[in-house]
């Protein structure tokens, strides 16, 4: 626990060093604004789009990282030193020691807000950064107290460096970017205005204001900061004062600054505010209602509030700590973030280029439905419209300009399918069938008649052996076997085809419609009858079909990549699989491409660039998808063995990648050990369990429906809750709490047998009940669940 | 003089100090590889494409500026102590005092190469960089000798920090281009591998190499600079060893380590060479080839001595040294950059949107024509090979992919027929008409026919008043009056194509083509017509009209921008202005627009966005088009004035943008006072005479054509060497010496009444010559011209 712990009651990750291995970060924010931040205060913000309305700058794979922030620095007005509130930008004390001893410093992450104290010669500050409900806006809330045995006067100084506004400009087109901004002081507020897709003109109009009178500020980096300087000694703190500079082209920053008296003990208030806004009345309007520094943290109490509401959704309490953290706080709250930014903009997504995905919010769906399942029916809403009347889809939209792309990713339309039982099991709002919503080029349609189209879309696609034609990639956007040519066949698209049967079989039966429940169940046989003929290596799975014909994922493939992980998991939950095949590839899985770290995704690596197999072999042994820990695909081997019943090592691959788990492995895993990253380095690679690309990933909402509904076992139904647990036969006994159709259940699980899996007896608020399925009760109440395994 | 001086003698300019308000750069390279290097060894490679063949990476708009680059450390051993070789990124000695009194420093910008030395506590350095002829490489010589009074042993570190190939990836795609490199060191050489455009597999190799065996290495960025460090203090430096780690993935970098023995007043010679290859094997034979540190710097001789030749073709003697640091040096050195990289990579230009530009490189072949006739030829080819079968063209180029972009701009293909001419004038090389040359979208047709279809496509685009259609844009991008509108038109893209058409017409008739001639000069004469009639605003002419039919660059206009200076330029320059007009529009442009540090485009500047009007209204009052000191229009005026014989205002305007003359105001110009920026800052701005995106602007071929060919007066014309000149009254003479059509003539100009203008005699090896044209010799000879004014 070198860099921190988990303070599960304070539904927070605690920082205790500002020198993490990465950047530590944490999202702030609403659907529509969003605050990045790290456990030094670096980071950026965007409202509603990374890439047409990005508030504040970020120096992507910058040296030194984490540059720049929402920066406070605290000057003292008799000796000159200064020091930063958040541990950075000025790492140590300027005329202290290398290691000075007498700085303290302490990060809260919490639940949409972060807290970092320090402490420096008998000053403490608390700056608390939040993004309060109903606003377009942050705050940074700071105490200041003096502890020493005098007065003391301290001078406080902001640094925001603006991004002028469309981030891909911003990032690129200096010559014609640094002449647009404006940036003025109009009493204690500092304006940013320009025109936000600049050569459109589009205006853009941000705000940082402060809550006390400012007696200097600063409008242009350049003045700021100083020639030949940095972040961590800026000219005019350094001096004391600001320049009180304006910026007419240039860089725009907002740095303010004044001066704060207090006597020995005494403590300070000062609110900082940044935001964005229509118009300069409005952005005074919103500034004015927060002057009062306790209303601000009353909105903090609120925030804080809304997320135990939102966590209380799902509670489970397990013999295993770190599934608990994991499970009840910080999964649930990645989750949500993911949600809210699918892939978009994150300290590794330079938030210019990918916008929302299809596929991946139609899965993100899966970590949040349980939560706000009006929010997943409106998302799910908002998905059916990106897809053509055809049944294919844009690979990912931006919801800000209504634009999107597609891309050739051959599974993306199923995903929809997906998304949409999952909110219907967990709402029984089968009516969601019938609701009409628009293609992108054509009016509307039923919801059912969406889906259908998604399944009709990818049959249409069958390859000559039977398969789905692979086109530019599917799940595996590395693997392009099908880039240019339409030979290339995906072995894994039929599998997840045949599992998205099955559920549109269900609302078919649902909704009585007889003729398309025997077509597509005569569909769905001969896929898998195809399937199981031809997609058979003899010990597991094959992967696809190359261009030349030729199996990819095969024991014989000469050029490595002899097993891939995707087929054989999706052999068993998907139940294509025929017979005990199913047990035999995933022994072949726990034998050839497990690790202590994870599940690699394909072994052994491919070594060197095959432009047969496409970007996969662009990459060195061991990262991403060539050999990595895509983490993302590990949770469904976890869900395949709680199918067949192995709740030892469903449990063993949860906690092999379990975020949790790397706190005692930080300096080889360097990403935050409170969220789930992209991958972690596979064996084949000299950083072997090093993760990279946090928070951003189908991760989290995949391992949410691992643990909560295959591991713990209690899943939505459409008929009720089904309480199947599959876990260590260590475990005596779990709780979990679930609030399913307005009612909670209170879940006690007993295994006085010591068994993986199976439940022997039910009984629902004392009343036995036949089969595992807790039935609906939709009434607010709470209801007691008492299921024994054995 | 603050930051430096010119050596004119030595051919460099001599900087003084590392902390230059902008980083003070200089590009080295051939017409392949470029490399751009400041005065602190900061910058970039690339080779032959800086979007898809970036070398090594550099973070443009950075905190601090200018990182990274080609980093020279050294370390005492005995002590520990580390500094830069090169002014920076160690700003100071680390353990010495804020001011280091003993660390010396100095920065030589040459003609192809930078030589930067340091002397710290007995220790001296020099460290020449430079991009051999005829390789795909730069050296870094490295000279290091002890001064101090017995032995040292001096450790060397270096820092290079590779580009994955493509530039805007590696910009903009982190998760995918962090896990794409790899480098390892073999032997003394780093190898830098991946695929350059890394999802289509192209493979990149690139190498960098010691002279002398190292002892240590780093090919990881993260493990050489250690963790919240940054390039100023490297924890591999600190720590005084190499960690020799490789890089699978991240970032590679290629850092080498040696110990220096060395002797009191021993000298030691290291060099260290970057390049680019096809394979390892001939990476291998490029380095072996320079083994001995002689051989190296014999190149950086052969380079000199190749300079010496190019800036021989001519050289000025005026009484003005200013004048003459300038026209004889800097600015043929500045137009050969941009000759060799258009607006494509520079410190402001990211290099990777612009490619090269059609308008761009036919206007900067004026600039270097009389040096390297060949070479332009060659270009202009090439750009007509950018052209359509319908006379119109693509605006930019990339040359390593052969892709090509159009834009809407309503002047590009007419710069075709002015490189042309300029071509043929100072080669006489008139069998270049009938060469065949194809289109983009069809086969080849006579250089002759490109020039007649360039002229038609511009007289198809006429206008409902006569003049032309806007389309986006015309010479000045941002004013964009026709986006979207088939109404709006140019008025200055009707002179530009009178005198074009003026120049086509010489051809028609050196080809004899008595057809073209007479319809050619009735178009011409329709033109000017119809432009005297229409746009004459009282006393200017206007600019355009817009979508609404309304007049711009009007003293009616409400919004500001009531004059702007490009269409009265252009009134005299192409002679399309009628009787006293031209010199009423001049007037207009001195009381209206000059100001001491150059002449306004337009004013006054627009001050808020006009959707109308376009880009020009994003920007802040007094920047780049909107009220800046656009530098690229200002020698149009100054040519306009030497042909209204008023050499003291052309002389006045090219003396108040003259780079040079900046040197005594570096502090408020801020770029290099020995090139050209784009733009100076206007007089609306608080940033008044701030220069912005220095090097890459069609400014230099310009100024080299107004000085040399109109104020100095010496322009060749298909028949000979005009002397025209048009000086102040106060020369009393200045001589040039001018290579053309392979005769060399040492002109000799005398002014003994103190005119501006008129040749009164001309002598030609004694020779009386009627009227004022030298003839052609073509004999490899020298030629003594006398002329007197008066």
């Amino acid at each position: 626990m070198k860099y921190g712990h988990f303070d599960d009651k304070a539904r927070e990750f605690v920082i205790t060093r500002p020198d993490t291995p990465t950047p530590w970060i944490n999202y702030l924010g609403s659907d529509e604004y969003c605050a990045l931040i790290s456990n030094t205060a670096g980071g950026y913000s965007f409202h509603k789009d990374p890439k047409d309305k990005r508030i504040s700058r970020f120096r992507y794979n910058n040296v030194p990282a984490d540059r720049p922030g929402r920066y406070i620095y605290l000057r003292d007005e008799a000796s000159g030193e200064y020091w930063s509130a958040t541990g950075g930008p000025v790492l140590k004390p300027q005329n202290g020691k290398r290691k000075s001893k007498n700085y303290k410093y302490e990060c809260r992450h919490g639940m949409g807000y972060t807290v970092i104290k320090s402490e420096y010669n008998g000053i403490s500050t608390e700056a608390a950064y939040f993004v309060p409900l109903g606003e377009k806006m942050e705050f940074w809330a700071l105490k200041v107290k003096n502890n020493s045995a005098g007065p003391r006067r301290i001078k406080i100084f902001t640094y925001l460096e603006f991004c002028l506004w469309h981030a891909e400009m911003d990032m690129t087109d200096f010559q014609y970017t640094l002449n647009i901004a404006s940036a003025v002081n109009e009493g204690n507020i500092i304006f940013h205005q320009t025109g936000y897709a600049p050569k459109s003109g589009r205006l853009g109009l941000s705000y940082f204001g402060c809550s006390k009178k400012i007696s200097g500020y600063d409008c242009d980096r350049e003045d700021f900061i100083g020639r030949c300087r940095s972040e961590s000694n800026p000219e005019a703190v350094e001096r004391g004062r600001s320049f009180n500079s304006t910026a007419s082209g240039g860089n725009p920053i907002a740095s303010v600054s004044l001066a704060l008296s207090l006597k020995k003990g005494g403590t300070k208030d000062v609110v900082f505010s940044l935001g964005v806004a229509e118009t300069k009345e409005e952005a005074r309007s919103t500034y004015s209602k927060y002057l009062k520094e306790a209303d601000v943290y009353r909105k903090l109490d609120e925030l804080k509030t809304c997320w135990a509401k939102y966590l209380g959704h799902y509670h489970a309490e397990t013999p295993d700590p770190e599934v608990n953290s994991m499970v009840n706080i910080w999964n649930q709250y990645q989750c949500r973030t993911t949600f809210n930014w699918s892939r978009f903009a994150s300290y590794y997504e330079a938030g210019i280029g990918r916008g929302m995905g299809f596929r991946d919010s139609n899965q993100d769906i899966l970590g949040v439905v349980h939560a706000i399942p009006q929010r997943a029916r409106a998302r799910i809403t908002e998905l059916a419209q990106n897809q053509f009347k055809n049944g294919s889809s844009y690979h990912k939209f931006f919801p800000l300009t209504g634009t999107g792309e597609k891309g050739g990713y051959s599974d993306d339309p199923l995903w929809l399918v997906m998304s949409t039982a999952a909110y219907i099991k967990e709402t029984g709002d089968i009516a969601f069938l019938s609701e009409k919503v628009k293609f992108v080029d054509g009016g509307p349609a039923p919801m059912y008649d969406h889906l259908k189209k998604a399944i009709d879309f990818v049959l249409s696609e069958k390859g000559r052996q039977g398969f789905v034609k692979m086109r530019f990639a599917d799940w595996n956007d590395c693997l392009n076997l099908g880039a240019g040519n339409d030979v290339a066949e995906t072995t894994w698209v039929p599998e997840l085809l045949y599992l998205e049967i099955q559920e549109f079989l269900t609302m078919a039966n649902l909704l009585e419609r007889a003729g398309d429940y025997e077509k597509y169940s005569e569909a769905a046989a001969g896929i898998k009858a195809n399937f199981n003929e031809k997609a058979w290596d003899g010990k597991w799975y094959i992967r696809g079909i190359d261009k030349y014909g030729q199996p990819v994922g095969s024991a014989g493939c000469k050029e490595g990549g002899n097993i891939d992980l995707l087929p054989q998991s999706w052999a068993v939950m998907s139940g294509i699989a025929d017979g005990v095949r199913g047990l035999t590839c995933m022994d072949s899985v726990k034998r050839l491409l497990d690790t202590e770290y994870g599940i690699m995704l394909i072994s052994p690596p491919y070594t060197e660039y095959d432009e047969k197999l496409g970007a996969v072999t662009t990459f060195a042994p061991g990262l991403k998808e060539n050999g990595g820990i895509f983490c993302h695909s590990n949770p469904w081997a976890m869900i395949a063995e709680t199918m067949l019943g192995r709740g030892e090592i469903a449990y063993k691959y949860y906690k092999a990648i379990l975020p949790a788990t790397k706190n005692r492995m930080a300096d080889i895993h360097l990403t935050e050990c409170y969220v789930y990253s992209q991958f972690i380095t596979g064996r084949h690679n000299k950083n072997f369990g090093r993760a990279r690309n946090s928070w951003l990933t189908g991760t989290a909402a995949w391992n949410f429906a691992a643990i909560s509904g295959y591991i713990l076992g209690i899943r939505p139904d459409y008929n009720g809750l089904v309480i199947d647990p599959c876990i260590p036969k260590k475990w005596k006994s779990f709780r979990v709490k679930r609030v399913f159709r307005s009612a909670t259940y209170e879940i006690n699980v007993k295994n006085p047998g010591g068994v993986n899996k199976g439940v022997r007896s039910l009984r629902v608020d004392g009343m036995k009940i036949e089969g595992n399925v807790a039935p609906v009760f939709n009434d607010g109440r709470v209801h007691k669940v008492e299921a024994v395994l054995g």
